[in-house]
């Protein structure tokens, strides 16, 4: 059976709730951050990096959100969380998924985890106090372009909705503007009524 | 034809290496950041990041390197650059790609980017000085994991390679030990032996 680590108030939720769609059995094991649980060495035999989501297959072990999300869709392809028919199609949401990953969920990062970037208290500060303007310049360009509406990628629901929903839910801790996301916030909304949502939610607070 | 867009001295290599390597013919647009190029409304409107690669084809534009990367393979699968017959290695493949573009690339744009992330001059100096160590442990993971020899995913030469070798010509701009980094040095200097790479590799200078 599949395993998914995972810790509340990270980015492990996006797979998790993929994890709940494709409606696989799967055991979830919850770290816990607070002990450094993620520190361990037992953890960081699973993942070097130290960080959650992985996921244990029946062939190895699997690491990187926007890795995960494509592979649960490959693997569970009639549960049409992805356009794999339509190879641009899916390029357009891997590049959603890539920029979740890559420029908004690190802007985000800069809030809690400055000490990855800089050793300096006073840099640490001056990366929090920039992360509502970086966020919400990050997350306009998927307000007035990449979520077509009413799902990401237009009339079908896929994994890069639940990555978005995943970092949406991050927007009020990090002080960002909600009036300039209008559209965001109704994705947000839409998203959060979905049992299955709920379901896994309820585990990440 | 696909028209692809890139900067010397950017991630677009990696792209621009696989473009290369799968013979389809293309039309490469360089844009000069020294004046902004990629500020200008003309691209902007190609790329509302304002950033490079961008790949225009038939069906749209296309951004983002790891999708970009994944893109070309499944356009051209008979040149064979991702385990595409298998999604597991695929995954593996991805999340390779994954890590070099969320944590990797991020961490070396400390170094020459900090205004992302921090408006304080103190600030920026403190990021600048923590990429030799942030990306050194970052690289660690690759020497000691990731890279599995004598290409990324063993024995299949990948679009991980172009990737990963794109990454290993930042090392010495961002003063990284690299006498802790043999096995990614050797790919190195594997990769620059390729007169695909070298023809591509002469445009980002």
């Amino acid at each position: 059976m599949l395993k998914f680590y995972y810790a509340p108030k990270t980015c492990a939720l996006a797979a998790h709730l993929a994890l709940e769609h494709i409606g696989e059995p799967y055991e979830a094991i919850r770290l816990d951050f607070g002990s450094q649980a993620q520190r361990s060495a037992e953890y960081l035999s699973i993942n070097p990096k130290g960080r959650v989501p992985a996921l244990v297959t029946e062939e190895g072990i699997l690491t990187e959100t926007p890795a995960l999300l494509l592979y649960l869709c490959q693997r569970s392809p009639q549960a049409g969380l992805a356009p794999l028919e339509n190879i641009f199609a899916t390029a357009k949401m891997q590049a959603v998924n890539s920029y979740l990953c890559a420029t908004v969920h690190v802007a985000h990062a800069h809030r809690l985890r400055g000490i990855r970037w800089a050793d300096d208290p006073v840099a640490i500060e001056a990366m929090k106090k920039k992360v509502p303007q970086s966020m919400g310049d990050a997350m306009a360009l998927i307000e007035n372009g990449m979520l077509e509406g009413p799902w990401v990628m237009g009339e079908q629901y896929t994994v890069a909705d639940m990555y978005l929903f995943t970092i949406a839910t991050w927007l009020e801790g990090d002080s960002v503007d909600l009036s300039k996301l209008p559209r965001v916030i109704a994705h947000r909304e839409r998203m959060a009524k979905d049992p299955r949502v709920q379901r896994v939610l309820a585990l990440y607070a």
